[in-house]
């Protein structure tokens, strides 16, 4: 697969526009980029260490080490400046206010109390002053509406994850007396081959009784007739993440399964139906939690509808009861009810969308009927 | 595999003493855990949200998400006291200190500037008053020295690692024609199967030029004949990480290659060599430095030389030229000295070992004679 390059001038531009309108009165010199999603947002990067700071005059500056001297020529966004140093935000900052000192804008939530001292630490001397204060979640702001280009590649990570899933699912290979461990080899293997550059998250395939932890990953427990299988997926294409849950059944369930099955199948596709510009977070997450709990199982589907999806497999909106956010096109989320009874087993349905002028382009299209293997 | 239970009280009493020894004349209430590696280490917990806070009077309190309310009956340490709720950090604080007020240490390396502001505002308005001083590293110092059961499960993941590189060369899986990406997806999937819980980092696979980055991924290019290939690969077992690199020849490799790959791996030898008690991180880095520059090639090896492997695949301690670490007993390292030429190829060989009485007892045990596959 070829993408298009994105526009990191424009994707920089509006972050700097963030950052003028909503800084309380303060006059920011520049954004200190710390979090490596908003780093390869800005600027291309996507090794693992380094830090970008955008001016407020325009000019961005990046730093990385040694070990990724060869990867910056080929990735980085040619309109930024790039400096080799183990000393990464401290080089960024003095490339862009060395001389003169300015006010830092410091993205508060990737930041870490020690970093931040160290960065204090190492200005204090300087005659002219650089002070950093607060200024977080602007860059998360821009990211949250996907561009049509990201809106392609989170489409090509949920195909390239769908065909895992077929793949897995013909191949025979989710049956009694395999162990959860293997079938998450397998699957995470087809993903590899369908085209993923790794998983997005560590792989859940919860039989039995471990279908009921939600966040369960994969052990060595053999799947057995009569088990729902809860199998939670997600493939990285060019750094975006898919998100996909299944849940079948090996051999004949019973009518507790497939009760619960049907009953979350249902507020899945309400949610999903929720899931329109403008509408309330709050009020998605609602559409499927009122059909889970009009069939009385309320207490059993414990976490929040579903997240944003982007960079971060997790990321803004959260669709739950307590946001306070409105969807808006553009957006890219989940939706991912489940019904987990401690014990016995669980069942959780998930599809990735993101939301347009009308109803969600759903983006993770294998079947959902029960599948009894 | 089984093992025995961690002694967690133990760990805690241990990270405790650290924080009565080294607080700076400070007299904290207790330990404000966030990081996820610690909050395990600390209490067994091994999901992926939660905070703990161990009280100087002994005490410990955890807090986590609705999502893990069965897993923590099954793997918190009983001694720990835990609360579900989504205000993981505010919980705990308020559990130890609501009613009276006290100084909470932070782990300023792990803890953001927003949730450090978050927690002052949220106890601002108390007429005890809680206060929040940074008192970090505690639980990594505690962390580093490994005791037998964290050896022999580090050891368990290294076999696992190196039972997949075996089964993967013995299947003619690195060969030409087969792309990067599908030699990343059989390793990981011979290591899901000898029992890895998922990969300790992304794989790198890096056929001819692309081996000269040192922290390339795996992508479309296919071997061919007369690339060096190199393979870098981690497993998981129990949370605790493995860290391997074999470097293979696809075809017959010409003289220069051959070259590099002989100085890389007896810098490797020289460095495995100098890994022993008492030792500093420097000299050790040197040893196998002073191979690699004494054969012209110094300019080609641009980062340390290695580093501490344990729930994280990078802790303490640095094998660098700037570390002022020296190494102990227990420590647990790699040896991953290489060569990298700009466009041509590189060369990187690696193993992970753990420091004992005598010379390095060394876990990660696959041939390093050069293959031409």
């Amino acid at each position: 697969m070829s993408t298009a390059t994105p526009d990191f001038a424009a994707r920089r531009a509006r972050v700097l526009e963030h950052l003028a309108k909503d800084s309380d009165g303060e006059n920011f010199d520049g954004l200190l980029i710390t979090d490596l999603n908003n780093v390869r947002y800005l600027t291309g990067f996507s090794g693992s260490a380094g830090t970008a700071f955008l001016a407020t005059d325009g000019q961005t500056f990046f730093a990385t080490d040694s070990r990724y001297a060869e990867q910056v020529k080929t990735e980085l966004d040619p309109g930024v400046e790039v400096e080799i140093t183990s000393n990464y935000a401290g080089s960024v900052v003095s490339a862009a206010l060395g001389t003169r000192g300015g006010l830092v804008g410091i993205d508060d939530a990737n930041l870490t109390v020690a970093q931040l001292a160290g960065l204090r630490d190492e200005f204090a001397a300087l005659a002219h002053g650089i002070e950093f204060h607060s200024a977080g979640g602007h860059v998360e702001q821009a990211r949250r509406i996907k561009d049509d280009v990201e809106v392609e590649i989170i489409a090509r990570a949920c195909t390239v994850a769908d065909e895992a899933w077929t793949a897995l699912v013909e191949a025979g290979q989710i049956t009694a007396g395999r162990t959860e461990r293997q079938v998450a080899a397998d699957l995470e293997w087809h993903m590899r081959q369908a085209g993923s550059d790794g998983v997005s998250f560590d792989t859940i395939v919860g039989s039995g009784p471990n279908g009921a932890l939600p966040h369960y990953h994969a052990g060595d427990r053999e799947l057995a007739s009569g088990d729902l299988v809860v199998v939670d997926f997600g493939a990285y294409v060019f750094g975006y993440a898919s998100d996909c849950t299944r849940t079948v059944g090996i051999g004949t369930l019973g009518d507790w399964q497939r009760e619960i099955y049907e009953v979350t199948l249902a507020a899945q596709r309400a949610g999903t139906s929720a899931v329109i510009d403008g509408t309330t977070c709050k009020d998605a997450d609602s559409a499927a939690r009122e059909v889970i709990s009009d069939a009385g199982f309320g207490e059993y589907f414990g976490h929040s509808l579903g997240h944003g999806v982007g960079l971060d497999v997790h990321e803004s909106p959260g669709l739950s009861q307590s946001s306070s956010s409105t969807l808006l096109r553009g957006d890219v989320v989940t939706v991912e009810p489940g019904i987990y009874l401690p014990g016995r087993g669980g069942v959780r349905i998930e599809d990735t969308m993101v939301v347009t002028d009308g109803a969600p382009r759903v983006l993770t299209t294998t079947s959902k009927e029960l599948l009894e293997l």
